[in-house]
């Protein structure tokens, strides 16, 4: 399966009235931290974004188990679990990377779009990527 | 089952390169909802608070069914699902509020802290209040 | 000269740890209040947009004066105090909307794009509009 | 004069339907940037907060000069320009990393605060670290 690993700090921004993260946040760490793991089968989503793919987020859930916290190192763990002709499934692990203590778990299934908006395949260099990674039918 | 509607207009900020809201701000549409929801069984989430008690979200997945636009005027139609002695669930259907057409549903799970976060029953008032709609087991 | 009101209620998600609003987010307001500004003289900035215009934010400029709390009711009174064939100038109060308590008082200074991002004059018609209302040169 | 750069990749989150990254984002990393020139004196944010200091703004200017773009790397060079006993006055260059291209420049004046959001003079061990960098009036 392929999997990366993410770092960041919690900013201040971050931070609500509950002294913790606001729990939509993570949802963006996820992104950031999806967007890593991209890279690392040789694509940037940047670059896929402007040759006319969307990835769009079809489905999130997180778990939240312990509060994150301003100036939180926090480290999310990241692996493409399932993959088919027009949609790819995240899952993450959030963890705070001093303690290693687990902070959240979240899943995000993404839907591969054209400029219009329309569903369809993935395209087919990154379908042979996954393929040749295991991952996918391609 | 208790419900609650509530509307709101997409912002600008809320947008994405996309050109639709990014899938994070759901989630703060939600909390909003279900403070609405919260005040209609004549509660103040702010009062609530202030007593020491806090509602933190233990579980949260959102399903993006169709793109929320800037300036869409938008309407969550929130339930309180189910209450257990600790926890709250609430869902959400989220609209275009001038198409009816439906954006997104979404689940959010809430758990009772008290000012120490530690996991507390649900305050007795709020517990009776709900208890005279027909919910939980109070 | 051209004025208007909004207002709004603070968003648990906009507070920080330090239990009042994050000074960030007064400029997404601010971006609320002009277009209802923008509306008061018969046009939506939301159709602007579609027509090929853009009005990007030059400068801003915001001085706090008091904190602004969750679940607070806001009102920002906003002027349009300056048109140049080019750009638009906003003064914004942010105010207590319940106390009258002044909380901050910005300026945003907008200037005209194409969809090239490049610096163009103001629509005719907005010129038109706003010089109907003994503002601007147009 | 005491400065610092602070580099950062800019998010999906933070871009909007311009394509461009929103404008109130900038102050967020205004706020990132300081920190790390905090750090630089041998203090953290986050334990001057936890000792019952607040540092709130008080003014914030932005002038934006070129647009930021989504997966863009940013640097951010932070300069201690003015303190006071109560005051301190950082300014900022934001600049794509990798051209060096000038984005925007920043000025935000923060207050010191205590644990009652009272105006306070700034802690003493602060005020001699800035001292002994030739800053303030230790």
């Amino acid at each position: 399966m392929l999997h990366s690993a993410t770092e960041l700090r919690v900013r201040y921004a971050e931070t609500d009235q509950m002294g913790v993260v606001y729990h939509s946040h993570y949802l963006v760490w996820c992104e950031i931290a999806r967007t890593d793991l991209i890279r690392t089968f040789g694509a940037s989503y940047r670059d896929l974004e402007a040759r006319g793919m969307r990835l769009a987020v079809a489905e999130a859930s997180v778990r939240y188990i312990a509060p994150a916290r301003y100036d939180d190192r926090i480290r999310i763990e990241t692996q493409l679990s399932g993959v088919t002709s027009r949609t790819m499934v995240f899952d993450y692990v959030i963890l705070n990377a001093d303690s290693a203590e687990r902070l959240a778990t979240a899943r995000t299934t993404l839907i591969s779009l054209n400029e219009s908006n329309r569903v369809v395949t993935l395209p087919a260099d990154v379908r042979r990527a996954l393929s040749a990674e295991g991952i996918g039918d391609a």
